[in-house]
């Protein structure tokens, strides 16, 4: 490692010649890979970004010069070339630096960007905020890896245009989202490769844009000469680069898809390290909605760009057909899209991560809510425990989507129970319906699963005891489980239920509960505030019933341990039940 | 009214000869300019689209082919030609239609609309439900004014050229949005204008979709010749029509803006049937900005394409020059880019419908709050006494703000608190503000307004009595004071609390209650499900405190009277205090 070890700041880029920075770039590839080998991450989008960076830096002056990336995910190089290649360089600093741009680490990153589609706003904003209190610098723009397709970058290259002053859109395009590119826009990139950015109809220009292309978006050369030629201009411009997702490590261009983001792996054969054989809820979501579609094929599954994470493997994509639709990442239009081919009489399954579905909030409201269009959302990985980047929390769709008129939402406890709500799901057609998958690695029912829930916000009573009932929702439901177990040891016998719906209360239970319970304990796997719990309490309000509410109190964290966490947050079986204990005290 | 009189369905449209087809249309913008008169509502954009409409409904086999509106405030002639003439006919029956489609009215309205930008999306559902199930109609996406630049219309023409089969988008271009349009989109769409449809570049076809252009769209006969060459077309494609907004009515062609939507006026001058002289918290707000403006050039005002319903007229926003920015509709931009202002060190102020901001929910999570940008939003008409229509309700900004963590959500009460609050948020760089703007006629202090909101959670205690506290949140807290007046009556000295944060619980003022209060009663003037008074309850939930909760219950209602509406939710001072005594009388 001759030269990123002398890397301190951009200004050691820039006295670097060109054959160092292409000496520069082998080395940044190499701790890139042995990261990621060892510690999991976006593979190729950063290994795709190595050159352009180094041109970036080179050329424009950060921190005084903005730069914003979007995706941030492909900022690793970035990180390497701002004072941070200790965290690339040995294994115990890898936790150093987040996988996305994060001020607090640089004066480098303006903003923590985990979401897409964002870049082109926000330096919007700071080339705006720029001329209105008086600057001269560059503001750049780095957007791609799939996210041009979003409802806010498309609003933001609109809108660029009437700014009037300096501001530079670097589009990555390396031909790929996280699986294949899906949307018109994508075929007039291709036309632009193509003609080497010269056929007359542009997006980029049709939006008002000044625009010029760099056909060899991994030479370092031609990407200094383009960002030479647009620093310091007085306009804003787009500059379309071609890439190589995953370049410089063989698997990752030949498999982009795998390769997007990977976990460990063995570097020379490209498999990863930790494999489990046991099923999860993704894996089941897919082959149970493949029978059905088999079966039915007005079932059709729909994804914003994100078919992996419920396990919509290509040869599962493959088998489905037309059943299966992927509408790039642009999570408004999935749901709306959703909602009209309710309408027409099809079944519609949208899949989409906890975190991503805050994107479509109106159109739940306003185009499916409304419209009570019978389609099935399918909320994954909606827990604390799964991933802890603060952008990518999924803390929040309990209160983002249960508070909506209309929505069913339902929150499965283990593997009979979730099957059997997304089949009376896509068999229903009174209302929209979501469902909280659960996470993880499934769970087989240790109970009988009824199959209709049509008579709704009727909870589902585990076991009936007096004094004490939680209420256990969803993923929380073996917590639920758990605590029983502590009260019981404690001498009480605790009423357990799975409430199985978040969108309501079931009020003739709660009533009936007055008889003999002093205590309710509501207990949800996601942000307390505006969501289950908080309703059972106002329900209970002018009772004499006392209600803890658990859940993650309203905050934004960021890469947590999760057992601390959750210790902080009082979500213990041990500590519920000393609260509780506590609380029945105080009678 | 020779031949509106015939007109029971689109068939009697069909037997009409094109100068009775001239003819009908005198006779509708004659009737749609009467009922506008009297009635209020949508001018501009219905007068424009009298012809397209008897064009489509001349061409296309409604209701087996499907057209859906966008933004579906200008489907007034469509309801005239599809068995709701009467509507327009005779005052009595005015009321009978609501101003946007909605399918209980008829068949040929397939979506409840209220909300721009969504046509595309939902027709396109149409369509790709119809390929799934079978059949062989048209599918028809009518949209424009203005709203081709919201995220979800991009997304939505971005996705259609993969569809592949039938799907007509009718792109209404009437140069305007309620405003003047905004964004570089605008731009191509003149260059199509001017070059006949011809120009290389064009952005619908930069999307991968195929393009025909209608010049004369306000002409019977070409638009007749366009619809015919596309019915049953194979593949999508946009027809681009080329229309006059306020077309027939001269005021209205005159001053596009002030006319797209009006209160009863007077035909022959143009003039507004009721005009109140007196202050308005919109009017306020707009020249109060206008004055900090002038004093520091970082204070800039943000609208989405409606600075009318914040006072933003043409003059005002001239005297602003730059620091007003008129994004066009894409509230999720306008919320990203003021997040990247605020960084840059400029004051940007984003005024927003509450109805309107719920399109901006993940922004003002990921891009404003995660980042802490030190933006205010200002969420103008949120209460349950503005818009009734059940896509404009504003009931439900609360839930979806106030869970979101670093907001800060005000609530003033009066005009000094609302001026001392969006002072001291434009001045405050600690976290993004909201301010829930009051409604209505401005109404002065009575009490001292302190300057500093920093310490934030910190509650008012108007008046402090004991056993009962009524915590009246902003629009209500008129509320509160009349029940706090009922409840001396019946001998109670409640404590009258102005909770000011709605983002937060006064933990100390809370606990302090408990001494010698028994019962907390929360008035929020929206939904009550996630949102404040919950908090409250949540609070006491281990307690012997009661507490009562009022607000809107979870439903969408419709064009609802709003006295009626209030009792319903018991959300009046004797029905409150009723329920108070009750509540006391078992305790």
């Amino acid at each position: 490692m001759k030269y990123i070890n002398k890397i301190q700041s951009p200004a050691d880029v820039k006295r670097l010649a060109l054959e160092e920075m292409n000496e520069l770039a082998v080395e940044m590839r190499t701790l890139l890979i042995e990261k990621l080998s060892r510690h999991g991450g976006h593979c190729g989008p950063n290994l795709g970004m190595v050159e352009a960076t180094i041109a970036m830096h080179y050329v424009f002056d950060s921190p005084e010069d903005k730069i914003v990336f979007d995706v941030s995910h492909q900022s690793y190089a970035h990180k390497m070339l701002t004072g941070r290649a200790g965290a690339f360089l040995s294994e115990e600093r890898y936790d150093d630096v987040s996988g996305y741009t994060e001020p607090s680490e640089s004066e480098h990153d303006n903003f923590v960007i985990g979401h897409t589609s964002t870049s082109v706003s926000l330096a919007g904003g700071l080339a705006k905020g720029r001329d209105l209190v008086g600057g001269k610098h560059n503001v750049i723009a780095v957007i791609g890896d799939g996210s041009l397709s979003g409802g806010e970058a498309l609003e933001g290259l609109d809108w660029a245009a009437e700014l009037g002053t300096n501001f530079i859109i670097v589009v990555n395009d390396n031909q790929m989202s996280i699986a294949e590119n899906h949307g018109g826009l994508y075929g007039n990139l291709e036309e632009l490769r193509h003609s080497g950015g010269t056929c007359a109809n542009n997006l980029f220009r049709a939006m008002g844009l000044d625009y010029i292309y760099v056909d060899k978006g991994n030479d370092i050369p031609s990407l200094i000469e383009a960002f030479v030629k647009v620093k310091d201009i007085d306009h804003p411009i787009v500059v379309h680069i071609n890439t190589l997702k995953g370049k410089g490590y063989a698997p990752a261009e030949a498999d982009k898809e795998r390769w997007h983001w990977s976990g460990p792996f063995d570097i020379a054969t490209g498999e990863l390290k930790h494999v489990s054989a046991a099923e999860n809820y993704d894996e089941l979501t897919a082959t149970h909605l493949l029978k059905l579609m088999k079966n039915d094929p007005a079932v059709c599954a729909i994804t914003a760009g994100t078919p992996g994470i419920w396990a919509w493997t290509p040869e599962r994509r493959n088998e489905a057909g037309p059943q299966f639709v992927d509408v790039g990442i642009a999570e408004e239009h999935a749901v709306a899209l959703a909602s009209g081919i309710a309408k027409a009489g099809g079944k519609p399954v949208f899949g989409v991560c906890s975190s991503f579905v805050q994107r479509a909030y109106d159109q739940v409201s306003q185009d499916l809510c409304i419209n009570d269009s019978p389609a099935t959302i399918l909320v994954l990985w909606g827990s604390l425990s799964t991933m802890t980047d603060v952008t990518h929390l999924c803390h929040f769709d309990i209160p983002l989507l249960s508070n909506i008129p209309n929505l069913v939402y339902l929150a499965p406890t283990n593997r009979e129970e979730y099957l059997a709500m997304l089949d009376w799901s896509i068999g229903y057609r009174e209302h929209p319906v979501a469902i909280r998958v659960p996470v993880g690695l499934t769970v087989p029912a240790r109970r009988p699963v009824p199959t209709d829930y049509s008579c709704l916000n009727r909870y589902e009573v585990v076991s009936r005891g007096k004094d004490v009932a939680v209420l256990a929702l969803g993923n929380f439901f073996t917590l639920g489980e758990k605590v029983c177990a502590v009260l019981r040891e404690k001498g009480i016998d605790a009423t357990l239920v799975n409430p199985r719906y978040i969108t309501g209360v079931d009020t003739a239970l709660m009533e009936s509960l007055k008889s003999d319970h002093r205590v309710v304990v509501t207990l949800e796997d996601g942000a307390v505030e505006g969501g289950f719990g908080e309703k059972i309490a106002r329900h209970f309000g002018s009772s004499d019933m006392k209600v803890l509410c658990y859940g993650a109190r309203k905050e934004f964290v960021d890469r947590y341990v999760l057992a601390d966490f959750l210790v902080a947050n009082r979500l213990r079986e041990d500590l519920v039940a000393e609260d509780v204990m506590k609380t029945i005290g105080q009678m």
